[in-house]
Order: C-alpha cells, then structure tokens, then sequence
C-alpha cells in the first residue's frame, strides 16, 4: 500500500524503516511542521537522516502530505486527550477522502470514539488501531478472532514504565523515586513521568478496550484511576511476605473501566517484570487467554501498525 | 456459513453447540458410520440427544454428508498419522467441490501438507486449521498477523496431558505411573496415553507450525521426538533444588523440529501448570510474544474453529 505517515517520532521513523520489507511504499511523510512527498517512493534514507540531522524531514508542509497521494494514512503524532486533536483532524481529512487510516495515537478512538466510527460509516476507508493498546501484543485482533461478543472481560499490565518502576522497588526494595530516575536514567521513564505513572495512559488504553467491546463510547473521564506514585517501598515488601507483588492492573468489563494498583501473585502470569505487558481476555466458550510481550518501543508499536495494514489489504 | 461437521465427539458436538451463536447453520453432520443432513439446518439437539443415546447421528451415511449442501468442512474426527486417512480423502472432496475445509484433525497437514496446499490451489476453497495448534490460543492468527517470514522460531507446551503429569510429579514428588493413574482417572489422559505422553501429539503441531513457517513439507518421520515416560520423580526434585522444573517443550526453528523434555525456569513463562499450553513466538522486529491458554477440550477447539470461518467470510 501507498503509505502517509504523519508523526516522526521512534513509531514514526520505525515506519519508514520497515516499511518496504513488509511491501509498502511510502509516499509522504510529515512531522510537526514540516513534510516530504514523492508518489514513487520518499528517499527514506535521506529523510531519516535529515531529521537527525536538522530535525526536519523536507520542505514541504503537513497539510500538502494530508493532500498526497496514500492509501493509508499513519497517525503517529503523541496522544492528546481533551478532544484528541490535532490527530482527529487527520483522521477526518483521511476518511473524508476514502482514505484507510492506521493509528498509533490513542486520542481519537479514546476520547471520541464514536465520531471516529461516524466518520468511518460514511467513508470507503476503515480504521484500524492494533498499535494503540499494548506495543506488539495482538490484542485486537485477538479480540476480533474470538469476537467481541465473546469476551467478557480485559485485564492486564499495560504501561512499562509503571511495570518497570514497580520491578524494580521489588527487586532492589528502593524507594519509587529512586526507581524513577532509574527509569528516567536509561530513557525508560521521560522527564515528565505523570502521563505513566499517575495510569493517564494504561487508561487510555482501557478506554479503547472498552469502547471495542461494548461500543459505550468511554473517554477517559468514565475511567477510574489511581496511578502508582504513593505506593511506599514497605507496601511492596509486605506483600512479598505474603507471596505476591503489586502491579498496575488496568480492567474492563461490564462494570465500566478502571486502572490501580493491585496485588498480583507474585510468581503468577499478571507479574510481568521490567517494561513486559500482558493482556488477559476473559472469554466465554474457552476460558482465559493470557498475551505478554513488549508493550512499546518503536519497531514493536511500527509491526502493530504492519499487521493492520496486512488485515486492510486482506 | 452452512456448516457440515465430519466428525462427532467432543469437538464436533461443540461445534454443533456453538454453529449457530456464531451465525452458522449446520446442514450436515456425521461420524464413523451415520449421517444426518438438512439444508435448512439440521435439529441440533435431537442430532447430540440421539449421539448420546444410541451413538448414531442420523439414518444418513458419511457419503451423502461429504456430498451435501454446505459452504465449509468442519474435518473432526480423529487425527491419524500415515497417509492421513480417511480425512485427507474428506479434504480432497470438499475442495474438489470448491468449499472450504476447517481441520480440527492435525493429519493432512502434518502428514501431507504439500498434498493440502497443492489440491487448495486447484480449488476456490481455502484450507484453515487453528485448532490443531493449542486449543483456543490463536496461533495461526498471531503468526498470519506477525507474517511467517517475520517468526524466527515458535516453541512451547503442546500438549495438556503431558504438561499435567509433569505438574502433578512435581507438585505431589510422585512417580510419573502414579500421576498417569491420577490422570487418567480425572479424564486428562487416555486409556492408552501413548499419543500424548510419547511426545506425538506434541510433534504433530511442531510439524504444523513447521510446515507453516517454512513451507518444508516437514512430517511426523523429520521431527525428533522425545516423551516423558522415563523422567524420574528424583529428576524433577533435583531440578527444583535449583530453581527449575521440567517441561515437555517444543520447538521449531531452522534447524528443524523437537520435542523433549527440557528444564525451563520454575518461575518461568514456559513454566504453566496442569492443562494448559503456552506457545512463544519469536520474531525479528518485535521481540518475543507468549500466548497461553488452554490446549484442549471440545469448546475451546470449537472456538478456534469459529475464528477460522470468520477469517473464511472476511
């Protein structure tokens, strides 16, 4: 497929680079405010290292790459919550052309799922967002293999960072902002760490989830949250004693949406360590499915995006 | 999708269980020796009350099933290795008559998978088989979303028989006939367990994964084969000593494929207890996923049936 991917960051970049092993070509690219098209094929090499470089990827601006050429559009720009723009624009734009869209960013089908799903019944284009929730982890298409009336209920460890953070006061038994600059150190945390650690954005991801299986239209203001800032280093040595750990347990089900720290066995399959994710799908006719893996980073999220678009060409 | 259903013991009656929630209707179901059919959707209750009374499904034989009215071949009956007889030869008509076959029988891929792929090249019908890989967990899909070329290497827990013995000798520090005997008597191992705990049950679906990963036309004789008759309960104590246990794994990668019994972490992701299977599947740009769930039982294969007529109406 001929690909616009909008956002130039590690997802974004990620794109780019594998793009053509999986058989597309990329015909425009965009970041914030500058963009590059070429309907044969951007110089993808050229523009990654002009971004590096200069932090631009061409001369060209985002609104000409939203007019190109593409049959699918990439939304990788960072998640905004509030009315999901500018990145619900781009979906708009996209749609309103027939175009297919691939979503990175969690905004739109977070905070306005249902004008994402109003705009997509009126377009030739469809809407896919493997991406959004858990990295590389299957988890919708999961979801739509055992079919969203079959499953009862999603739970799991969903942001790494927080993952991380908790690992390590376990395993170090040091207090949690020492394991945040830790986190912070090696580039696992950022320098503003709320939107990880405060369950801004596993509820994101929960609000999806729910939006997908019961279409009740959630936005983060239904969620309950709690993030993990006031667990103290003694809470998770308790717990130890008594054969479990905490972890960050986002859930969806019938009863609604809610992300907080919980007791977990701690040798069980909700205990991941460092920046792991797992999903569990509670499902009617066969049980428990329970999928881990690495729920972020850029080439991980960029084959999310590869196997939506292989489902689109399909 | 009308729905024939070759095949009646567990999994085949929980397809008949299930058909209809899924939006199917069965028109035609047999087992060894009697046939039911009615293109308007056969009575699904009077079809299981009278298997579970006299053991016949109908007046009907098997020929007239495999020559009704139906879009897809549910193929149920029970795997046998060799030529893969009698469902190889269910398979060739189905697909002779351009319909779609769905296997629950390992057989014809992993005995003559060449043969599958070469007769559903001639036909307009398409050949599925999630179900002969791990129960419920999606693992054709997983990889089909992942794309073969892109999976390095899948291994796991196969079979829940096995996994079961080796759980209970670990848990009780039994022998493993004293384990067999518990299994057996609870149902989770057969009279003659020869199938599952000699590994060929195992090997069958490494063969599968095999063939799919590397179109090698792999078979039962190309796979390398160890059980777990012969592991001493001391095994299992010396093991744990040292914080492991003893699973029986398979694996699959360019080298080709194996079962054995292996230490694995006791603590581990390959570690699951009792029936359940586990499968990792290695890949080059995401990093290792770990799906696991539960390997058997007619409801869950049922399920992984019902996913494969989704993917065969999309």
């Amino acid at each position: 497929m001929k690909l616009a991917v909008v956002g130039a960051g590690a997802v974004g970049q990620a794109v780019l680079e594998l793009a053509d092993g999986y058989g597309h070509t990329v015909t425009a690219v965009a970041d914030s405010s500058t963009g590059a098209l070429d309907p044969a094929g951007i110089d993808i090499d050229s523009v990654l290292t002009q971004k590096h470089t200069d932090g631009t990827v061409g001369s060209q601006t985002l609104d000409a790459v939203l007019e190109g050429e593409y049959d699918a559009l990439i939304e990788a720009t960072p998640t905004t919550i509030g009315n999901a723009e500018p990145a619900f624009g781009h979906v708009q734009r996209a749609l309103g052309r027939d175009r297919d869209v691939v979503l990175a960013n969690k905004g739109p089908v977070a905070q306005r799922y249902e004008d994402v799903r109003a705009l997509e019944r009126e377009s030739d284009g469809t809407v896919r967002f493997e991406a959004t929730v858990g990295g590389a982890i299957p988890v919708f298409s999961t979801i739509e293999d055992v079919g969203p009336g079959n499953v009862t209920a999603v739970r799991g460890v969903l942001n790494g960072t927080a993952n991380f953070i908790l690992s390590r006061m376990t395993a170090e038994g040091v207090a949690y902002e020492h394991a945040l600059a830790e986190a912070q150190d090696i580039g696992v945390a950022e320098a503003d760490p709320s939107f990880d650690v405060d369950g801004t954005d596993a509820a994101l991801k929960c609000v999806i989830l729910g939006n997908v299986l019961t279409d009740a239209a959630y936005t983060l203001d239904d969620a309950e949250v709690m993030g993990i800032r006031d667990i103290p280093a003694s809470a998770l040595e308790l717990a130890q004693d008594d054969g479990s750990t905490i972890r960050l347990i986002g859930e969806v089900d019938g009863e609604g949406v809610r992300v907080r720290p919980r007791l977990v066995d701690e040798h069980g399959t909700l205990a991941v360590s460092g920046t792991q994710n797992i999903v569990q799908v509670e499902t009617t006719h066969a049980g428990r499915l329970n999928i881990s893996g690495r729920g972020a980073g850029g080439r991980e999220t960029a084959t999310a995006i590869m196997s939506d678009l292989r489902a689109l060409e399909s």
